[in-house]
């Protein structure tokens, strides 16, 4: 079988991810190409030498732009702060790369756009990693949308909260950086915004409201000096969807007790869904017109019968884990590098995201509705 | 014991609740009086008569303004069509009458604000039915935030969501008429406004956005004809409380498999407390600093050592139900007149509620935030 | 209206629920009789005289027999200590009254059966107080079995668990006497054998297992005297039914943190019920066969199309609470006296229920199966 | 480091998940050996060859003996039908290698004590796939009962029940043969035993009760021929424990609608846990003597802080999948290879198991409690 060679920059908690991702999925799906864990490329060539060890990677090398420009590399895997995404990325795709960025896919929107611009004008294969859109369970709300099951989607009402900024003495980091896409709505808010496009289409309109808690956070863990915290801690929007639904999306980073609520309320003419990644092997969902007495709302548990669980596991009720969401979203990359299928999110679509979230942003900030397509 | 007479005005769902309470309360609580069935007036005297044969009332009268003007009666029980709440209301007020009357207090601001003025001009005791606020388990949340156990609150999120009108051919009722106090938000909209106030403090300002997604129901059931709707049916608010918190609040009639969705969750600096009336006898509560490993939210359940349950029951898990807490309402209506505790929330705190959805539906119409203090 | 007149002996916990239910009975049901709280008998007079004005009773008197013999007296409700069901109930059968008593019926089997035979002979109504069976959410879990919704009948599991002497200080009280009906499985045990029988029908055999954990209780709070203690704390038992559907069944006042537990799983060969008293509104109803990817428990909730609950509500969502079961039993018993429908469990179908006890108990001691008719 | 060469037998369901766990591990763990994915032994050459391709192994045989006789070979993992693991498991620890073997240990109590002592006479490592065990939520629930956090353990009730063979026209399988391990006590039933045992201690008695519901089933799916089945399809039973506990267990594979119910409620002197599989990164905690109002059962979910999550992830809340605990099930192989830790559970502690498992199905059988030191 042909391979894929897999370049990943970064080491982290998302660069771990990506090379166990890129490490299982041959085992479980029937792909196209195979991937060779190949070159990691980190900070200075200690920490990547050891992180290639550890991860399992062939090659190492201390600078990025080697990464980017050596022969051998098929593939580029961004895991690194945020702000190298775009210079990342540019020079992948001017190398003629495929890329696999983490999200959120930049720190600006202009950067944003000229990488999907870059990326659109050289036809490689894009994808940002919007992982709980690859759950089997998502798959099957999308399903159920697309074929009319729940009628005309009407209301959305999302939110994905958790707490780990909840303590007024949790240090000042990069997160807090207004100019590092950071913020609660930046950094997890992205994600119910991808499921709210995901499943109920376009953003049109927002109001937005963001909210710093917490204004002055320590420099450090156990540091008396403290820094100045610009970003919001939680953030509410209204927002106005192209196809006439209307809802609502919170994010919040400071929501005590919460660890991955990340969770929404779908509502359509003829049923409705609710789920929460907190229990995301299951999907709620209500169709109207059930036995008298007899109707509710079920509960549905991903099984072999729903998108990608199979390879997995052929019986019902054993649950994915996390790990195996971004297994799943590279053997869409890989499926789509084999032109199988388009990979979504590319990096149009997370441009068109980081826009819903910059109109929120300016929402905000000027205290009216704004059109994203204003941003 | 000293008798309090009551004299109902209407008698449909809310007016069987009302007299169901009042027939209860005595044989639970130890009261300062004891509350009489006296009079039931109807639009009629043969439907009077009936209903108080059904409810239990000793005399019926076909005209309220008898049963105002009666002076037997103590209480005004007012449970009739929206638009009758003020003319009503008002000439008890002015008969020296205490009045309990159902929400929403009126169907103008103009008329509730008369209302809570006339209260208190006269010194009557006033009490509107959001029964909800009664429950047990809402008395523990508000003691939880009045005793700092879940830190200083810095965010709600909060829906009423049904799907009584989610059949595009639900046909038109008073409840679609935009000048009866029509659409979701103000006809259900109002009592999570009601628990967002009582346990997030006042509402200083709203963006809104309202939602006609039917805009036309059939005249009847079954008809052919079609009435237009220019009501909601589901509204979303942001909201920015007194005292820094921010929020977001839904309303909806249309919400397909929803029955009684009053839910919110309710974040503080060191704790969260999330609760549904779907599951009313629980709380669910988080507080910060739990063993490691070991923490989580608490599902608290409903007991004699919360607020008003051990009168239904001497031993925890038992549940109360809906009538309960109409019962419970009752009791502190009985409680005020006897001056032992001022009734929550009587007509001036009802007004401010009416208040904060005039401000969300002037904010969806002029497409801006709204100050409640300008309306 | 024709007038029941209702003498109640007892005024504690169940005395005021039957007091209660008496009372709110006739202002939500449409019924043949009105019943009127006529004598409150206590074990002297000023406890009675007190509980009488208290529970809103007409007459006292401080002996039982008075009562029972009393020609006003319709129907004598007992709610004393177990010990004395059987003579109460035995004078009120030969007077010729109705009888509605608390569970247990009996404290021996002899007394059940010699209770049972009386009624019979002579005719009058029986009913005793199995509360939880009068809940909406099981009259709909019976009409799926009975209508071969759930298939046939293959296996049901049980418990009714409880913390109330978890505590191994919690004193000894008249529960923990074993010539009192005392013990796990008796007092609380016989609520989910009555479940088990109602919806999966006749107990033929058991092999039980009833364990004492902790043997010796302080005789009153705080006491440094101690008590041996010969009753279960928790019972575990087999049980076979006669239709060939098998199962167990587990009965706790030790098990932390439960308070309400009485709960079941019922397979049937098409589908499954499962039910928790914690969230008695509510049912789980899996059909096979629902289409695939979609199919799963459904969640149904209490609602006006299920037995009883419009008698309440006409909203489907509001909840009954624990007082409305005791008033739907009121309300079947007022029933079974006019002839309308028999009432369920009389005192022989009780009687059958406490054989299956004594079946369990006789089984761990013996160390073996017992069939049922053995005992 | 040094290479930990890998030979397994199957490749079905389990086959693959052992090669996953094997792949993975390296990358999630910092092992002391990297194992390698070496031979792959299946019924035939061709059968060996593609699925030595498809789950990544280096060389492929046609004959398991040839597998365990390869010197090169370190451990041999078995996945095949339950009837071939005491011959290879056996030939295994003669040559030498460590046996990492799927549950049931064998198809005899026997078979398994054979195995078990040829283990210990070698002082090979062995493991037995009960993989279940290896969540790090009972990983928790172990250490709370081991520190005493929830007193001590008086009470278990326990089931797996699943749905696989709940349609009556669910064909014949060697899981359907007597003489295979069949039945749902064997089948699935072993894994709550499993849990049972890891968390309250070594069962002394049991009553147990076998049910065949579906006594024929079609020789083959849509077959018209009827095969007799003679295996359990729900089995109850009542434990004893060493320890003074009293419980039952439940197994039943024609649970409509249950597809991984593998629960339990474990009861002790001062506090509870409650567990299903069904939503395994959780364990309900409840702990007596919280603060009057606000005590009840914690819902307690999987993060870093609880033993091996923080491998697959340093976040709480992203959820482990079923693979990820093979993964662990693996690494602890490892491990007692490297002399780290013991194994769990090892041949010997499988084979007390399969001892528990034979007593309920010999008391089944003879209608009485059986000794587990009788079998």
């Amino acid at each position: 079988m042909k391979k894929l060679s897999i370049g990943l920059v970064g080491s982290g908690f998302m660069g771990r991810a990506h090379a166990q991702a890129f490490r299982a999925v041959g085992g479980l799906f029937d792909l196209p190409f195979e991937p060779v864990l190949d070159l990691l490329a980190e900070r200075d060539e200690a920490t990547a030498a050891d992180a290639a060890a550890r991860l399992g990677f062939r090659r190492h090398c201390g600078d990025w732009r080697r990464l980017v420009e050596d022969p051998e590399i098929d593939v580029v895997a961004i895991t690194t702060p945020n702000r190298l995404h775009a210079p990342i990325a540019l020079a992948a795709i001017a190398a003629g790369k495929h890329v696999y960025c983490e999200k959120p896919l930049a720190t600006t929107l202009e950067d944003a756009r000229a990488m999907a611009a870059a990326a659109e004008a050289t036809g490689v294969v894009t994808l940002v990693g919007f992982n709980y859109l690859k759950n089997p369970m998502i798959a099957l709300a999308r399903e159920l949308v697309a074929g009319g099951e729940i009628g005309e989607v009407t209301g959305f009402r999302g939110i994905h909260a958790e707490d780990f900024m909840a303590d007024p003495l949790a240090p000042f980091t990069w997160r807090c950086e207004a100019d590092n896409a950071g913020g609660a709505l930046a950094d997890i808010g992205s994600h119910i915004l991808s499921l709210a496009t995901y499943l109920a289409g376009d953003i049109r309109s927002v109001s937005g409201r963001l909210h710093t808690v917490h204004g002055r956070r320590p420099a450090a863990a156990g540091s008396a000096e403290m820094r100045e915290v610009r970003v919001d801690d939680q953030a509410h929007a209204l927002v106005e969807f192209a196809n006439g639904a209307t809802g609502s999306v919170t994010a919040s980073w400071i929501a005590q007790g919460r660890k991955m609520q990340l969770a929404f309320e779908l509502v359509g003419t003829r049923g409705s869904i609710a789920f929460t990644q907190e229990r995301f092997n299951e999907l709620w969902l209500y169709q109207a017109g059930g036995a008298p007495g007899r109707s509710g709302y079920r509960l549905v548990t991903a099984g072999p019968e729903h998108a990608d669980y199979a390879a997995f596991c052929p019986a019902p009720g054993h649950q994915l884990g996390f790990n195996d969401l971004k297994t799943i979203e590279v053997k869409a990359l890989i499926e789509a590098i084999a032109g199988k299928a388009p990979a979504y999110p590319d990096f149009r679509a997370a441009c068109e995201l980081e826009r819903v979230a910059e109109a929120i942003h300016r929402s905000s900030a000027e205290r009216r509705w704004v059109d994203v397509a204003e941003v």
